[in-house]
């Protein structure tokens, strides 16, 4: 669209950085041309060469950036409600290891499904969060372990943005679980499947992150550095699941390569956090997998913020630890569960979730952002957070675009 | 209307009580005469008399029976958004008090809101829960606490019946706090605004159950006898809030009046549980108030089941301790928090939630049931309470109408 148009609101939540809370402006008014914003400010401030383009009034809503989902899977095949349905009827991690569970299920499922129902699917859950006004969603493989299911996984994901009006940010993470038939070689796996896939991945331009999974149950920080050493060497920036279950020093070792962001961290210690900070990563807290995983360690927020390390709020979304498609909910979480602040919430899921992906053109309203905008039917932003299971969204721009 | 149709689907849950989980039925048809259902079964079985009969066919999609919701504050004014935000930057409950938050601000904002605006803002959420395929919906009064307003709150609901297609049971909660005047002499509170003013809303047809709020910061359990014992005299049913911060024996002085449910019950015994199981007592579960309350004491599901006594789950709506408007979230913090089944957390929002509001013709699929149905875009009931924040209705009938 090539429109100019002068936006109106009573009130809005700039979340741009500075001293007023949310960057809150009364009586705002945002001038997009195209899918620009070129100014923002108090209404009766707008600058003569604005004041003939169209006017829309939004009236006593509220308007704030579109949301930014930073950390997602929801490129996946099947669901794994059969295996929920067992464990709550007593099932152990053995029965259902046993029945064909756990996230090798997905695995198999996802290497099984065409990328049609993998596009399908996969669109359900994003419709969902683009309803809640989600603009940027970051897309992780994982599931295929192979070189052809991790390729389809990543295609998919690019499809996705050219199928919806949202933008993609994939994440290459052939470093989430260890397949079976490396059980006793994950060496192996690192040298002859991840690597060399990521490779091709990247000469297809699939690839804008690369992610591990640091964790007992998956790969050991030296694994990790083999895959973060071809990211460095290809120009890609890192982010790793880190110290979710355990601390093994993953996010000092992110940091070590200037990672865009370490998530989960429930298990995060002093010296972890401080890396962080020095190398400007950022903290990508998953509640939705802290609740249906029942976990009791929460992240420590204390410490990120008094290093002042920014904090990201995502969804996770996926089938087996988080099958959470609410981005609304997972600000409610945050706050709930982690004691975040109700603004803290939403620099989570804008400005803060921006960082997490490298993304400089959004996550807050400002001259030279993209018009990324939600428009919400509250007069405070912190209603956003407030709710449970609600959707009070008016209206999605995207690009300046409805 | 007075339409015959045939309703055809790849697999219905019944929830009719029995020896199949969830009365799973496959290649089901229902025959709907009117708001009525007249037959159901298996396709195959159909008779005669219903084969000329005009088909909607659902093809893989799941039927069950609609949703209801056994516990809702959904009339109130305002909000609670600030004190959340407040106390998330630290605030003690004195600050808040001095603040003029807690139960006591969303009192004051309903008194002074007109009906109207009590309407609309019910009716947000009200959509809300339609859009998840509930049908019935329970709605109290209790943000009033005195004549005007207790009345006000229940003509609100009672509009809420009319103005949408919904089902509306009403419950009478004048006991659900002490308000300020009355602080020093809550039996005068009882004795002189709340008695009389259920007496007054009787007659107006305004209730049809009385409700209470058993605990140290609301009424005693001699306190709420005397309004259960007029609940008594005009053949209304009770029900009450019970043992969710104490055991005060709420449960028991409730079915000692053989209360249609008690509500929240974390604290309940096993004297309680039994005394609920001999007078038929239905057990509603509240995750949303124990999530945001971040409680840890779970209700005692194990003694619920070994005794039999049914349990509901609901959603508790309300601004302070659950601004919860999703029964599908319910369902599933059901299960996460409580560790019911996902098949008990079905029968906890349709057959046993019907109960819990003495509800006989609405709740299961079967024969002279109302054709009251939920359609979902899923293969399996148990994926209804795995997800988490996703709607996958596909349509509703109340009555057997869309």
């Amino acid at each position: 669209m090539s429109r100019k148009a002068v936006l109106l609101s009573a009130r809005m939540a700039t979340m741009s950085e500075g001293d007023t809370p949310y960057g809150l402006c009364q009586d705002a008014a945002i001038a997009v041309d195209g899918a620009k914003i070129v100014w923002v400010g108090e209404h009766q401030d707008l600058p003569p060469e604005y004041t003939d383009w169209p006017v829309e009034d939004f009236g006593e809503r509220l308007i704030t950036p579109a949301l930014i989902d930073a950390h997602t899977h929801v490129v996946f095949g099947g669901n794994r409600a059969a295996e929920f349905e067992m464990r709550l009827n007593g099932a152990s991690y053995e029965d259902i290891a046993r029945a064909g569970g756990g996230i090798l299920s997905t695995v198999n499922a996802t290497r099984s499904a065409s990328a049609k129902t993998l596009l399908a699917d996969a669109l359900t859950r994003v419709d969902a969060l683009i309803a809640e006004g989600v603009s940027t969603l970051e897309v992780k493989s994982g599931y295929g372990l192979d070189s052809v299911t991790e390729l389809k996984m990543l295609r998919v994901a690019r499809r996705i943005g050219e199928t919806r009006p949202i933008r993609v940010k994939t994440s290459f993470l052939g470093a989430h679980a260890v397949p079976p038939d490396y059980a006793e070689c994950p060496d192996d796996y690192i040298r002859d499947v991840c690597i060399p896939t990521l490779r091709v991945a990247y000469v297809e331009g699939l690839v804008d992150a690369v992610d591990g999974f640091c964790e007992g149950i998956a790969f050991n920080p030296a694994q990790i550095a083999l895959v973060f050493d071809v990211a460095q060497e290809l120009g890609l920036p890192v982010k790793l699941h880190a110290e979710q279950l355990s601390n093994l020093g993953g996010a000092q070792l992110a940091a070590s390569y200037g990672a865009l962001s370490a998530d989960h961290i429930e298990y995060l210690d002093a010296g972890g956090v401080s890396a962080m900070a020095k190398a400007g990563t950022t903290a990508v807290l998953l509640p939705g997998a802290f609740y249906t995983l029942r976990e009791t360690q929460v992240p420590p927020v204390d410490l990120l913020r008094q290093h002042h390390v920014p904090m990201a709020l995502a969804t996770d979304c996926n089938p087996g630890s988080s099958p959470l498609t609410s981005l609304l909910l997972t600000m409610n979480m945050g706050c709930t569960l982690f004691r975040l602040t109700p603004e803290e919430a939403l620099a989570g899921t804008t400005r803060n979730a921006a960082r997490a992906l490298g993304i400089k053109d959004a996550g807050s309203i400002a001259p030279g952002q993209r018009a990324d905008l939600a428009i919400w039917n509250v007069t405070h932003p912190a209603e956003l957070a407030y709710r449970v299971g609600f959707n009070p969204l008016h209206k999605r721009l995207f690009g300046g675009i409805e």
